[in-house]
């Protein structure tokens, strides 16, 4: 894309996987549009199977984007009067041109710092909009992992779970990066325990091997009808569904799914690791595919010069800058940001 | 996807054109997200060439879908109270679970024979709207080619669009099978003339040899201000839009997407002119790669034994049923087609 | 307003009945805000009784117009993807500036003849509107009285209810001349029989007698909950609520809506059975207090000379009008048309 | 309502003041619908000619509430993607149950500490929503006075207004009290200078003086086209709109809307002066007719057991409290509480 080194802005600056690249070239013949083919069927059922009980008796659906996935998601679960709860970092709340807005609905957002809701603050919120004259609160929406790169660990996400139950909630979790979090150590448990304790979610492909596509997991059966005409609606119902299928398909066979966040987070980790061990500190714990370093503004200008990546915020005298990697992140890449760094620190 | 011998009921039954497959599996290394790639701007340009003049000034814009294209124009276009005209065929009337309604718009419908729209029907609707009682119409929805699987011919258009201008209505084109369209001996013209008439339209890439992806091509420079954050807004801007960019480059270099359009109208041809020998008659002239014989009750139910295809409505004492071919349809399952149809007969 | 003897064009030409007027005066100190006053609270009570069984349960409200009320309560009732019937006449269809798009909603319209709708024609809908790339039917709107100053018999609304209830559609009813309607001797009934078959209506205060003001009714328990805050959500919730509780106080006490639409109605009668013996035509028969007599074109004009209505459409050689009568229309009004219209016939 | 000696909880627990009633039941006869009448077309003369110029080629229309007004205001100006920038005490951001958001935008909000914006606030915003990921920016809401209670003074809001101009915003000042604001000393100078300073505004009727009803004042020609149709689609375009008319005629007709908010304002300022000679802090500074002193909690149970108001927030080991005066507060009410506080201090 250009003349530096490498790209540690995203996780989706590779095409995709080549066994997703061989599945789709490898796909010939006719087959049903609208998703009712052999490939979703299938790719289906590998996902409620790699869930496990109780998710087993989940619907999933597939849309293109991680945008697409939650104002459906949304959009489909509340009345008009109903609003979605948020932290101020929030994908939805932040990053996506007021999409939810635009089906009507308000996001409510409240402070955070790790990038985590937890009760207390939703309690907050309940204190404000206690009657007719404020939104309703019906939904709440996590990312998992956040976008500040963290993990909700289980007892985080079950405390979470249990409020929202007591107090008339449906729990959606963003998964963009589900891969990273569930196969991240400070998760530590199966994807069964994660579906478990959400209402909805959605597994995302496009940050983790696919070339598009989003899977919509639904296992709060007072959420599943109709779900397919929402999807319509909002223009995500593809006629040739079945590309994600047969992506998918290939993703979930032999957990390459996993593989691919596995090596994402190792790659992450040795890069968290060899910048601390330089002396800088992290915005925000390693967990995942992403950190937050923060450097002085003189190297990152001098980083910018070989590497592209995000500028976060000022932290101190120095900046925090995001570091992402991916499935396709090469070591030799992470071995290469790590010397340039220790040269010029 | 079942046994039956081959399925004429859509043009998206089949993945992607072998060229497209290779041009995705050959994109290798990083790229940058959200269409700012140089596949991306490769194909923008090839298509705005393709268009001429004066399109080459249009903006273009990637999304994964029709009925996605359909609502982003559409809801970008227009104000909150204004209005869309559409024929009572019209897809976003009938068959898009009302998704221009969701962003908040009405779609007002005006019978057709022929599935086209023409200024004396929309005359009608302004004698009925003309004050703040009623919504204000101010986009005007026609497909080419029409559901009915027919096409403006150029004066028809020319028409159309002159009223249009006069009247201070937008023209939007669905080309969901635009290639059929403007490869269609009832057109006659090139892309420029078209593209000259209209005000935004879309090259439907689904339907013609993509796996997926629309090309919006917004050729009136007042609508073309601030269009990607509508694209973003309505879930529609992938982080790896470079599929979509190396998709449409192998389409419009050297005119891939023309040839296949050619092969699915010649196809259509070869039904219609067989089946019309046989004594049939068409609901609606052959012009694209969709047509709708009327057969006998007992003859549609036999031939949907032995091929897929979606069933019209009644006629007379037969039933239209509809036919559709596309890059893919061999030959040989025309002529077969024709052969079990003879039989039958 | 001109210096025409008289307006036939409407009835809410006239600010309110003077026992409303009074009962706004007598109001005075202080009372609490949005509908939780003394007066809205002794309002409902009257509606209720007069409602009588089963509707004694039902929720009632007060918003300020006709248009938000039918918004409101559409989109209270509908999900995101679900859409409400009416007949192509159905005010919610052509006179609201696509309000109930504008909440989303797709408004599906069968054609009418008399303004009414039945099941027959709702069933053709469904068999068009029978998976996910269509709008999922779920509420059906009706005018008691009609737009065509038609009513609902007994045996009409019962079929459609139970139709409804059979298809799990919700019915509302449009009851901006509810008065009109269920003392028209077209319905022969009480209010409790038509409670009965409704899901929701509401009684139109702003055409009988009231400044303004709307009840609106919920009989089926699903149908309450969280009303109040669509109605905020949509604008409707006044902090000054109580006059609207004084004016249906007023209106109900001692039947005084009753009186003032048999008056309307008397009115109406009485000047439909004086153009009938002149030998007009009528184009919908006179039910309630809205008649449409054909007249010749010259005598169109030179009746709009000396009063004010609406022309609707052409009818044969000569033009449908629209004339309107009120709780306020004198009856010497009415005579000196009848006498005008004779001279000139 | 109650037992208690007076309801100090907001400024429209009176019905209206005299001379509006007065005026509505004086107006007999026939009018025109729909604010097409001679009554609304005075009270805009009225209006405007209480703006003075620039504001005499303002266009006015009637609505009948102030969540109404906002809604149809934010949403007639802006385009799908763009958003609406609030304090965080902004009516429309907390109060109103996502009315705004219903009609598809985003309210951006910004920390308050006196209830207003400024250019810096929205800077920093525009340093995060800088792109097409994020909404656009378009207009920015302003409450005159604030919902402390407090006035943007005329350097304050020719800053904010001249910020706005260069940016490319749109200022709207929500005038539910604009009364009270005008003629506080913190403003100081006329209407004219106030409306040559935004592009739309509203004169709150509802709230000095009138029994419903609100004056949107749109004095930047871009934003007047079609602003009737928005009217209308929302719901709020009344039949009988003349009502509004008669009472802004009233109202504006010798000055009686400034006689009303000076009589508020002096009541609260007499009630601030004894509360603060009691030796009470104030939560935010008397400008209007609302201030918030802060109690002990003892003190605040013991009020509320003689007058009704609302509580609003700890404050130290206190609690600040809201008190509201009206055009109809009686100078003895004031007295007593003044009395009663000090008996309890």
């Amino acid at each position: 894309m250009n003349d530096k080194k490498h790209n540690f802005s995203n996780d989706y600056s590779e095409l995709a996987h080549p066994q997703v690249l061989q599945a789709l070239a490898a796909a010939t013949g006719q087959f049903s549009g609208y998703g009712e083919d052999v490939y979703c069927q299938a790719a289906k059922d590998l996902i409620k199977q790699r869930c496990g009980e109780p998710a087993s008796q989940a619907d999933v659906h597939f849309v293109s984007g991680g945008t697409q996935a939650n104002l459906i998601v949304i959009s489909s679960i509340l009345r008009s009067h109903e609003a979605v709860v948020s932290t101020s970092l929030g994908h939805i709340y932040t990053n996506e041109t007021g999409a939810i807005e635009a089906t009507g609905h308000k996001v409510c957002a409240v402070p955070t710092v790790d990038g985590k809701l937890d009760a207390s603050k939703i309690d907050a919120l309940f204190d404000e909009y206690d009657n007719e004259h404020h939104v309703r609160l019906k939904a709440v929406y996590v990312s998992q992992s956040t976008e500040l790169g963290t993990v909700y660990t289980p007892d985080e996400l079950a405390a979470l779970s249990a409020y929202c139950k007591n107090q008339g909630l449906y729990l959606f979790a963003d998964g963009a990066r589900l891969g990273s979090a569930l196969n991240s150590r400070a998760w530590g448990l199966d994807y069964a325990d994660f579906a478990a304790l959400v209402d909805v979610f959605y597994i995302g492909g496009t940050k983790n091997g696919a070339m598009y596509g989003e899977a919509i997991v639904i296992t709060n059966d007072e959420l599943k009808a109709d779900f397919r005409y929402n999807i319509k609606q909002r223009g995500a119902l593809l006629g040739k569904s079945a590309a994600m299928g047969i992506q998918f398909q290939a993703l979930f066979e032999d957990r390459l799914y996993d593989q691919l966040a596995q090596h994402a987070n190792a790659m992450c980790q040795k890069l968290s690791e060899g910048i601390t061990a330089l002396g800088y500190k992290l915005f925000s714990p390693q967990q995942t595919n992403m950190i937050f370093p923060v450097f002085p503004t003189d190297i990152v200008s001098q980083m910018h010069a070989l590497y592209d990546f995000y500028d976060r915020e000022p932290v101190g005298d120095g900046f925090a800058v995001r570091l992402v990697t991916s499935w396709a992140t090469p070591v030799e890449m992470v071995d290469q940001f790590l010397e340039d760094l220790a040269e010029l620190s």
